[in-house]
């Protein structure tokens, strides 16, 4: 990872990088890799737990205390490297970088910090099979939990209270938390792509969005369907068709050594030929891992700029290779009146995909 | 706010400033605030949202749709305001700040970005009579909900159930999320001041810390106590004891015109006198709103840098005010045998101080 930013120390705050570098979770930490060793700063309420890491990792991490602040143990720490140091520029604020540049040459240290992109988040994209085993795991126990919730599912109850079953079953089914707010979207609401559960009384025949996802041992996965009690008209059902076919042409796009934007093109295409398109308002995915939308990106190509990234910049892959793991979920959303979503989490393998998410695909239930 | 940094135009990417500014709740958006207008940039996925709140406000907000990416939607937006645009060094990446720079740079814009720091936060620290009215409820809906979990505890259950009930409490009591992940730390577990509910099933006369908050009308609240089933032993009696006059001290301390760090010294001047002292290890209390851990920092005053702050800053006030609300939190940890905390919000009144949650606090419970 330091040979593919060409710098031999990193300076790593961004959470999620934290974690995958040390296996350490915590609400604030840092990490300084050096050629062969990480040292991790965490203050005292997370200090009990960075030692227990750091035992089982003997030699390979070594935990310092933070006493003040992270900014100034940070300067502490790099101040004697006499080489350049690292930083993240996506997740570095400058206001923190202008802090930590002035009190380096306050305190006359020949240290520089020097941007870096991605390092990280690049070596993070393609999943191990320690994590592929987790999140195959997770997708399965979040898939229980979704037939669960379908199965309960009734109108004449509000979202909120729906979502808190949703809630109930992944604390049951060993999720430590939801991966993000919990979405269910009736009738008209539906058309909101991120409408959180409300006090809204879900009427016989609405159409409802579930979307909902957890953390399962630090990792994420997601899924959403679309479902009705008793039969919500003929414009719905169109809707639900169009947009299972977009999400099954999707699927069947994934493949390694495959653009993911072809994995966007290919749930687009159907829904544009049903005159659809406009209707479809965000990207038809996202991969998953210890953040709930990570790299690759699975939307439109991105219009070339046609100036050089930011030196220090580690490009992501535009390509699906296997062992990355991504949700598959197309929507059409129709103003004031309603909107439909599918998406399941699918792994790249080495011959094509695997889906992992298994919840039957039905509008309408009983 | 606008003339406290010297500024005409201030780009708002912090999501906190944005809910505060607008009242718009999203997990992607920006304000471009002007003398007379707010220009509220969303995505698809929101726009919905964002019409609806733009038609409360009449004529104060015009919603901006985000076609490609956020940063080429300021660009274009920022492009001829053909003066500095102040934007929020706490929360701007660097490698956001030198896309943007560079772009303008290279469409031939006049427009310079010009670093601010806390200028929107200056004005939450204070919250108005309907913040204060909801942040009020949510602390009675918070208590009621920590009544009922502590009547139900019980040994012999997983701390993951624990968590499970507390989090079915909040929903069903109106929040609309958890303000964190929900502690429930058990037996020698309860030395991490931040230990996330596993699956340690709780023993009798264990000492068990609950800290838990919710999100209720977008603002947070957050407590905590300490409970066991059974005598926990003289040793944890003496660690609650303390802590219990730590709180105390503390909370009377607080009132307007005093420095918040005196908050924090009443609370650690008990712990240190009975010689727990190094065994609080994390800071007194925090503010709350919209963000669970928001100015006024409640601490150790911080050393003089004897720097000037980075130019646009507007800085925070380091003396309580009235309408300020903070938590009070003192607690004492210690490794492998347990630890001890007691939490309640406050509201800085204009002759001392109201506590907002009411739950009672004792440690021995039937």
């Amino acid at each position: 990872m330091l040979a593919r930013v060409q710098i031999d120390r990193l300076l790593i705050t961004t959470l999620p990088n934290v974690t995958w570098l040390t296996g350490f979770e915590a609400s604030a930490a840092a990490v300084l890799v050096r050629p062969h060793q990480c040292v991790l700063l965490t203050d005292g309420r997370y200090r009990e737990a960075a030692i227990e890491i750091a035992e089982r990792c003997a030699g390979l991490i070594t935990v310092v205390p933070v006493e003040d602040t992270y900014e100034e143990t940070i300067v502490r720490l790099i101040a004697d490297e006499g080489s350049a140091v690292g930083f993240e520029a996506g997740s570095m604020t400058v206001a923190r970088l202008n802090w930590l540049t002035t009190t380096l040459r306050h305190t006359g240290s020949p240290t520089v910090l020097s941007p870096t992109m991605t390092a990280v988040e690049a070596c993070r994209i393609v999943k191990d099979d320690w994590e592929i085993d987790i999140l195959r795991d997770a997708a399965q126990r979040l898939s229980a939990v979704a037939i669960g919730v379908i199965a309960d599912f009734r109108p004449g109850i509000a979202e909120r209270d729906v979502a808190q079953g949703i809630e109930a079953g992944l604390r049951r089914a060993g999720f430590s938390r939801p991966a993000f707010d919990t979405i269910v979207a009736s009738g008209p609401r539906a058309a909101l792509p991120h409408g959180r559960a409300s006090d809204r009384v879900i009427q016989p025949g609405e159409v409802v969005v579930l979307d909902f996802g957890g953390v399962y041992g630090g990792y994420c996965v997601d899924l959403t369907r679309t479902v009705a009690c008793g039969d919500p008209g003929s414009e719905a059902r169109e809707w639900y068709d169009s947009v299972l076919a977009a999400q099954s042409a999707a699927i069947a796009a994934v493949r390694p050594g495959r653009p993911a934007a072809d994995v966007d093109l290919a749930a687009r295409t159907v829904l544009e030929q049903r005159g659809l398109g406009p209707l479809f308002t965000h990207g038809t995915g996202h991969g998953l891992g210890l953040e709930v939308h990570e790299a690759p990106r699975v939307g439109r190509p991105r219009r070339e700029s046609g100036r050089d990234p930011m030196p220090g910049t580690v490009l992501l892959p535009e390509d699906l290779d296997a062992g990355m793991i991504l949700t598959v979920e197309p929507g059409v959303y129709v103003p004031g009146r309603g909107g439909v979503r599918i998406e399941d989490d699918v792994l790249v393998t080495a011959s094509g995909v695997e889906v992992l998410t298994n919840v039957p695909r039905t509008l309408v239930i009983d």
